[in-house]
């Protein structure tokens, strides 16, 4: 028994935002064409602060053009409705954000379901669901792309293997199951209703962890060899009694990773993992969104990028 | 080991089509709602002759306002978005079914993309596919949901069932898995690719099979006691070699019947099983549809019918 190798999520993402860059020089040059990012924030929630920051930080980096819209927590509905009809229309944006969570008296699925679907970057409007679903074009949610294109770049071709899914939230799971069935895998959806999870998750070639339950998954679930992508991000209490007692807390994923990395054949670290890909996503999704509006294909140096899927 | 119970679907589907035709005679007596379906067949494919005609016949019995537009095999793309506009405006139809196949010079796609969502009671448009995918209210895609009122009928509640589905396309594959993972089963979706299609086939407590290929599930790839739907329809030589040398033919599904029936707890015939549930499916989709539009429940005895998954 070998130990897994370590994907590094960190390395990737960054090689991705790095062709993304290169694409973006590529069509301003070539096309006059400007990828533009719109993120909408309502309020003053900290982890949300920190995520707005650094999408248009990484949104300016790629050289794309970044607009951050934040308004205060007691923004009406009808005034982020009317927000988000302008930025439908303002032809130097091509990718739209609202960030979740909203406050507690906006509708968030309304909001959600006003997004022209060709600027809906996170993938979320129904209409690129359906898209998903049925094979055509489609935005697609930011994390399970990128957990698909680190487990192309592991595997190479997934024709044939059987990945389980644990979790089926509509922004990882579902998408990552369709995504999974599209590049010819058998597909396995659990969940919390599943009877016998270990079992379930010992018949995968790829496991795929994505349901908020810190360490969830055992050593001993893991088929030998398997690729497991870990795409929780749970913070739990430090393992030193004395820091945790002082409130530090550390970050962990949905698959006890000491255990896996004994059997697992590949598997993704928390944090450095799935994380970093998130966003690097995000920007792939503005870039496809802003070449679509034209008819332009994607450049080819982020079509011939590590794992894309495209 | 005993014999399968044979899952009776056309006298199912007769006991639905009497309650949705309860339910028609209740909304027209309490909200003067008459449900209204639109068939559109373009061309003289003689199958699809038989298939429209069963549904308007069938539509009427129900107590539902039945219109049928049957058009030129040369009608134009236009000609056809136009009728389909029309329709979506018509106040007295509340669902369009544009039979396929259409005639090659017709692009379906345009065709099925341009009925209102809201009176696509074939339930293949993106937008319901989305809203079934996250698990908003959706017009469902009749097969499947024909399949899952059998199987709620047979089973009672499906949750933490393994269901195997044999098939992955977007008109009964796909969405039954949906429905399947609604219903709390652990859901796997296999394939032409699938590697050990058998050995994965007999891990299902309900299995699925929507792949049109002539008894290609034998008897020895079903659980012992599991619930088997055969949702393949194939036309093949009969058994006498004298009558198959005369052209006579018989039906047969995609599962092995006479084989699976040693193994299945029960099991859907073809015909008679699947078939009879598909038409019955699109009065229920007409009802629901209408209802919806005057944002009215469906009628009691229709949501407390056998199965029903509403």
């Amino acid at each position: 028994m070998s130990e897994a190798r370590i994907i590094d999520g960190k390395a990737f993402a960054a090689d991705l935002r790095g062709k993304i860059a290169e694409g973006v020089a590529d069509v301003r040059a070539r096309h006059a064409l400007v990828p533009g990012l719109a993120v909408v924030l309502v309020g003053e929630d900290p982890a949300s602060q920190v995520y707005v920051r650094n999408k248009g930080e990484q949104t300016r980096e790629a050289g794309m053009h970044s607009v951050t819209h934040r308004l205060p927590a007691d923004t009406t509905q009808d005034a982020l409705l009317r927000l988000v009809d302008q930025l439908n229309h303002d032809p130097s944006i091509h990718g739209i954000l609202v960030q979740l969570p909203l406050p507690a008296h906006i509708d968030s699925a309304a909001v959600l379901a006003a997004i022209d679907p060709a600027k809906d970057v996170d993938g979320f409007h129904v209409v690129n669901a359906g898209r998903l679903a049925v094979g055509l074009p489609a935005l697609v949610p930011c994390t399970p792309l990128g957990c698909l294109m680190l487990l192309k770049d592991t595997v190479g071709s997934l024709r044939g293997l059987h990945a389980v899914v644990v979790g089926r939230s509509n922004i990882v799971g579902k998408p990552m199951a369709q995504l999974l069935l599209q590049a010819d895998c058998t597909v396995t959806v659990a969940h919390s209703r599943t009877v016998d999870l270990a079992e379930t998750c010992r018949r995968a070639d790829i496991l795929v962890a994505a349901v908020g339950r810190p360490e969830m998954v055992r050593g001993d679930w893991i088929k030998e060899g398997a690729v497991v992508i870990d795409v929780g991000i749970n913070r739990v209490p430090a393992r030193d009694p004395a820091a945790a007692a002082a409130g530090k807390t550390r970050l962990v994923g949905d698959v006890a990773f000491e255990e896996a990395k004994a059997f697992a054949g590949a598997i993704t670290p928390v944090p450095g993992g799935v994380g970093p890909m998130t966003i690097a996503c995000l920007l792939l999704n503005t870039l496809t969104a802003a070449c679509r509006s034209r008819g332009l294909e994607l450049p080819p140096m982020v079509t011939t990028a590590r794992g894309t899927p495209v």
